[in-house]
């Protein structure tokens, strides 16, 4: 059994509206020959508040990628461990309960990677196992949950730690005048989030038992979702095109609901997507036949937090607790689409034990 | 079952003996205060020969991050294709016979990573599951062994591809002058290799039957084995405090085979280390009574090739294969150390179908 218990998720302090970044962008770029095309994409992204690791007029500033990626490493760990701690106490579990402890994050670099970091910090077994990833962006969370049910089939008495650390703003390029690239710095959002998945539930969990898991990748597409690594760090690039991926993925996950819940996917109860931006949400929405309701959870992260990176599931997830509608039994599903273009995919039943 | 197969092990064309490195450094830092030191400590390497990625005046002369990056993704899919298709050829397999590939490389970074180039490249299934890891360093070749050990004890008729892709000569930093630095300049190698692990053996087969696993960080000793991640790229780091771990991994290895095969390590068979130098080679003979003879095979690798990061532990088990002294039944041991400082260590059974 994989049930995820409720998420944590930590913002950073610094907030930002939508309309003071427009201002800061306006600023930067007085002359943009796209001005009036950029303002209108940003206003259509339906994003209102993002949090940030720094002051705006820090995060807009370049100060290399070496300071960048020691404050990624700074703040990832305090926030990582402040995390940790938490989602610990919440589930009344020690370090020493955690057989495998996953760090996803794709906004820095860091070797030793968090998770050594993490486990001589908050004094983890030293034999835990560790899986720091990279390089699966967006979809990190899903895959991450989606590693944690393979590792609790092999080992059911195990528990897996999982934690996002996602600052999409220090890839703030401001040099890059790009539409897709100033649609980008008013997209993505920094938060640090975690969730345990236990193997042997106890008596008054609640969560999200994944009882099976898929993953897709679309061949060729690898210029969807990508980063250009220079000197300055990693250039986030993200092409139109990915829109239509949703159309493609739709199938897949309609196959995959069928085949084990007899279900389309617009009959499941609850559907924790990730929110790449308004538009893959509409794609979702018209491409499921979904009703607004369905999705209402995703649309409500994106509009308080932006896309905060790995971390989206685990928020939307997170909005599924908070709003205590969910029932004992209800089925869902969780999808993640990231770079390659990957998409990680698992369903479940709710638990309320 | 998870039955480790022969592996394929491809070096660049480029190779370069230690002499004539020497020469190459002198060049370089021809004031260089301290050059009595180097020049001792390099030639008590043991190391002879290494390929490289490119002839020694380019690694030696730093054309960006973003180019050495470019090379890396360029480089490495070809040479990781052309690994593929030999590991698959030698199997008698397909692509879509592959149902989880796992990347290791910590010498580039890639976003989407290469596990989603090679299944659009190579025609993998689009639902092949995806490992890519960057942050494990030269733990990163048994760490994957482990990692599908664990996969095929959840998917017990799955297969596992493993493809190591290292370039440690994109690492070279020329204005880097601190003796660790140039010792290390002239300790590893570049290679790419790959594995496949099978869940179900067949008649025929011969390998390395993966039998129990084990991991383990020492705490407090992120210091040993670091990046500095700079606007030049990844600067690597070693402490020489990383000798004194030896002394630490070897009770645990110890207790990890006396467990369950209720003998000392000396008493195996065979014995896949990672040849992180010779000092660390050096250590693994003291603190585990080791013969001479148990090691060859690492010396082996090292002296002919340097150390080529994750792979090694690839090009060493795949002396075994090639020595053809292994008889069905034998008892091994395999470990690698890395960044952390993490060791991962796994135990099984040679087996000739």
């Amino acid at each position: 059994m994989s049930l995820v218990t409720k998420p944590v998720v930590v913002f950073p302090e610094h907030r930002i509206d939508q309309k003071q970044m427009i201002d800061v962008l306006r600023n930067m770029f007085p002359y943009h020959p796209k001005w009036d095309t950029v303002e209108r994409m940003i206003k259509n992204t339906e994003v209102d508040n993002r949090n940030l690791l720094s002051p705006i007029n820090q995060v807009i500033t370049h100060p290399g990628f070496e300071y960048r990626n020691k404050l990624y490493k700074d703040k990832g760990l305090e926030m990582a461990s402040e995390v940790t701690r938490k989602v610990l106490s919440n589930n009344k579990m020690k370090p020493s309960d955690i057989d495998l402890l996953i760090v996803v994050s794709c906004t820095g670099f860091l070797m030793p990677s968090l998770t050594s970091y993490l486990i001589s910090d908050l004094d983890f077994r030293s034999n835990t196992k560790q899986l720091p990833v990279v390089q699966l962006g967006c979809a990190a969370g899903a895959w991450a949950l989606n590693r944690a049910y393979e590792y609790i089939k092999a080992y059911p008495d195990h528990n897996v730690l999982l934690i996002s650390v996602e600052f999409s703003s220090l890839l703030f390029q401001p040099k890059d005048d790009k539409i897709s690239s100033l649609i980008s710095n008013c997209l993505f959002g920094d938060a640090v989030s975690g969730c345990i998945i236990k193997g042997v539930p106890e008596s008054g969990d609640e969560g999200y038992l994944i009882e099976g898991i898929d993953s897709y990748l679309k061949k060729n597409s690898d210029h969807y979702i990508k980063y250009d690594v220079k000197s300055t760090g990693f250039h986030f690039g993200l092409d139109k095109e990915v829109m239509h991926s949703i159309k493609e993925v739709a199938p897949i996950m309609e196959n995959f609901i069928q085949k084990d819940f007899n279900k389309n996917v617009n009959d499941l109860d609850f559907h924790v997507f990730h929110t790449g931006g308004r538009k893959i949400l509409d794609e979702l929405v018209s491409n499921l036949d979904l009703l607004e309701d369905d999705i209402s959870k995703s649309r409500e992260s994106l509009k308080n937090h932006g896309n905060i990176a790995s971390g989206v599931v685990l928020d939307v997830l997170d909005n599924e607790f908070i709003s205590k509608t969910r029932k004992h039994g209800d089925k869902g599903i969780m999808a993640a689409f990231g770079p390659g273009f990957t998409a990680e995919i698992n369903r479940g039943t709710w638990i309320k034990n």
